[in-house]
């Protein structure tokens, strides 16, 4: 778990000015005090009342140090549970039930930034002002019926990049996973066709087999037909994949979610410690959308593809990493067609941590 | 647990010349090999045959480095399982099976100086000769029936100072315990009177609340009438403090465990690690003195009221505070008029510590 | 776990360029993807189809690291669990499945020499060339028929030299173990007869006892009478001692095991990391050899000996020496004449290890 000795200033190996994933939407309920840790920051999440607004505020009193989710809720106030020190939404305290009750200047808990979008809860935890045109919108995913969209949330004990890694090079597909998403060999002699997106980028990989992928195949006119599919994912700093993916037998049909039958997903990924990680999914199909059992049924059905198929390669990676599961390119890999796109993901969140810490640096410098 | 690679002089994060307890005096029964670490240091503790006076020494033999718990009692004698070593009270080597049974000069456990007193096994550990005077004398935890007093201990996982921290500052008990201690929102307010007592220190607290503390209104003349109490504790190097606490309905009586309903208390406690200790706890009162069930059910509920309420906050801070619960400052705590005894409590003995490591600096420089 | 972002020929703290044991012959079978650490190294090993011979690599893909043994096995190839990159019995990589399926140059498995032998893999580790002359010969185990011998292997939480000083320290019998193998006192007062052998050494204890060991008792003429009995060790770089021991009512026979009622064993560990140990025994009798179930209960019995009597010690000293395990010397151990073998045991190493080790610097020096 985290220590925040350190002042939370100090430089951390995080791309810090940015918006992570904190839950769900749905993990933090009207009452609760939930918490997290995230980017080895102690984090308390809970919901005003009325308005239901989330708000965060690091999950340490600065008085004697308890975590603040042990004690209670007073309205949209919470009370430290050792020496009942009250803090409002902001971390602002607004009671000191001691002698002359009077409120120390210092006595403030560093708050988070919310919002919340896309059914996710998200937390920007760096020292600049909170940048809401850094805050991506993954629209479609709340476009459409509940029944057509599935979320899920696994804890994974490996460096945050290596699940990025695995979701960004899709070639892994037929190697790892079972019958319902294999490409029959097709997506490994691929090469992926990698674009620039604005100032992110994108990869692409199209295909013909035979039949379709199981997961789309019973939703098309022949379902043991050869269909054409794609995969587009677009990496968004600092830990969004979006994914699309689509079949179709229609000839003419575009290769994309208007022309086939396919789904709108997004893989997005915290940091909790530099080993270890909160991976959220979220996934939007566009077939079948009102069939809540079978919208059960599907989320459930690719999380445990994840538990079961991902996760064991990903923590024994990072079993055979160490510490370098965050440094990659220090182990000197071999490298292959396949990892275009991985590569760039690294190289392009890495430049940007580095371009963060030297301004964080140059600002301390002129400070002093 | 600890490692002894390292001479036993270097220097200690603990006030090393001072008395701690070992154990409580029912720990360490007339035949077994007791162990216990203490303040980084693996400790063998028995009893004497015939006298059952308790001694101690490093818990290794000096050959093999195997624990001597391990090995079997002859007579007043330790012998080491893995050669037969045998080694006296002192620690002195009085037999070596081997070859021509030559006794290496070097043989030689270092002993620590015990102590037994008020129900408990004092020890130090330090290189000064032990320093009778340093020995606290709890005389009233002993004066009285056997069914007057309880005992008790817990193994918590942080620092010492954690729960020195909580049994300064009483102002925490309207906040984290239940119904049978509480002052009914009479503590908080209240800045307690802090006094020198001879090199020592002591804090208290008066105050009147409706109806009495639980504990003490079914021994006052009208349980459910208004009360006066006060709580008194003295701070006593390195890990005690003495805490006595009373209620009284007689006007004229004096706020001492003469003039009330009241105990006598003692709260010590013996690093085991940094970041672990062995805390005790005894409980003298001066009402009821005689029953049997109620005192067993008195040491219960007041090791309950410990076990579930203190020790998951002391836990759940030393997770966030890490390596510097030792140094709490470091960590630029906000500080209010409640942790005035707590303040003093750490700073006189990180003084002290201070003070001892220069000696101990100093004499070895000397001796260089 | 081993973690291999080092370059693998970095300075290690184990004698590198030696045959240690990786497995029990009978641990890897026709099939299987075997994976052991060892000297902090992943690594797998296999049998080819056909010879049955033994090979092994590093376990480790050179692309995004997954332990090898978690793909499968395609003929005498094994193919990578991510990303199908399949590699050869020496460690090539033979196909890369991805876009043009160009093999990338640096794709290469580390791979290490194997030879079988004795019922044992035996694996060579170092940078330099294997060298067969140092690849010992245990000849006696596998002379005879295999009711006639028992192999089993520990592991054991401590430094390998720890398990190496209690075997060349057989003084420690009569304290530790039980009466089946007890010498009634006979061996300590003993100083062991230390002799070279070679450029390795062996020590010798000679002693009679009444009666005999129960373990050769009801095979001699008279099981109550007393018998002559020999101790011999030879301590053979890195990890093995080979323990020769015997009894004789013959009061004209050689005290060997062509003399006596005796057996022939070997003690070999091998490091998993500096505080984890893989210890192999292997035990060759000289009679009652086509007794199946003799057989089965003797190795069973000897098991449980060093399960419940030897490893717990092990275990707790490594607890007191910490890191420190691998360095005894500098703890300041007092010696006694027992220790004459153990104590050149670990001299006779440690200056073989500075050797390497000062080789390496200097061939590393030369090339750069």
């Amino acid at each position: 778990m985290s220590n925040l000795a350190q002042p939370l200033t100090q430089p951390r190996p995080y791309l810090m000015n940015a918006w992570y994933v904190a839950a769900l939407s749905t993990e933090v309920d009207a009452q609760a005090l939930f918490h997290r840790t995230l980017l080895d920051t102690p984090v308390l999440i809970y919901r005003k009342k009325g308005s239901g607004e989330p708000v965060a505020m690091l999950d340490r009193c600065p008085h004697r140090f308890l975590p603040l989710h042990m004690g209670d809720r007073d309205g949209d106030k919470v009370t430290c549970k050792y020496h009942g020190l009250q803090f409002d939404c902001d971390g602002a305290c607004t009671h000191n039930p001691h002698g002359n009750q009077h409120i120390p200047a210092a006595s403030t808990v560093p708050s988070f930034t919310l919002r919340e979008r896309n059914g996710l809860i998200w937390i920007w935890m760096g020292d600049e002002a909170a940048d809401e045109s850094k805050l991506h919108d993954f629209g479609p995913l709340t476009e459409g019926p509940e029944t057509g969209v599935g979320y899920t949330n696994i804890y994974v004990k490996c460096n945050y990049k290596l699940i990025l890694d695995n979701v960004m090079d899709l070639s892994h597909i037929d190697h790892v996973h079972g019958e319902i998403i294999t490409t029959r060999g097709k997506l490994s002699p691929l090469v992926p066709q990698v674009r620039a997106v604005g100032d992110a980028f994108a990869a692409r990989w199209e295909w013909s087999q035979t039949p379709a992928m199981m997961i789309f195949a019973g939703f098309l006119p022949d379902p043991k037909a050869e269909a054409r599919h794609f995969f587009d994912i677009t990496y968004l700093m600092p830990g969004n994949i979006q994914l699309s993916v689509g079949a179709t037998q229609d000839a003419g049909a575009p290769l994309d979610l208007e022309g086939t039958t396919g789904q709108y997903d997004l893989h997005t990924v915290t940091p909790e410690t530099l080993t270890t990680t909160h991976y959220f999914f979220v996934t939007r199909r566009n077939h079948n959308v009102d069939d809540a059992d079978f919208n059960k049924m599907k989320i459930e059905a690719m999380r445990n593809a994840f538990v079961d198929e991902d996760v064991p390669l990903a923590e024994a990676i990072q079993e055979r990493m160490g510490v370098s599961a965050d440094d990659f390119f220090a182990m000197k890999p071999v490298l292959m067609s396949n990892d275009v796109a991985a590569v760039r993901m690294r190289r392009t969140l890495e430049t940007a941590i580095a371009q963060e810490q030297a301004r964080t640096a140059a600002s301390e410098k002129a400070a002093a």
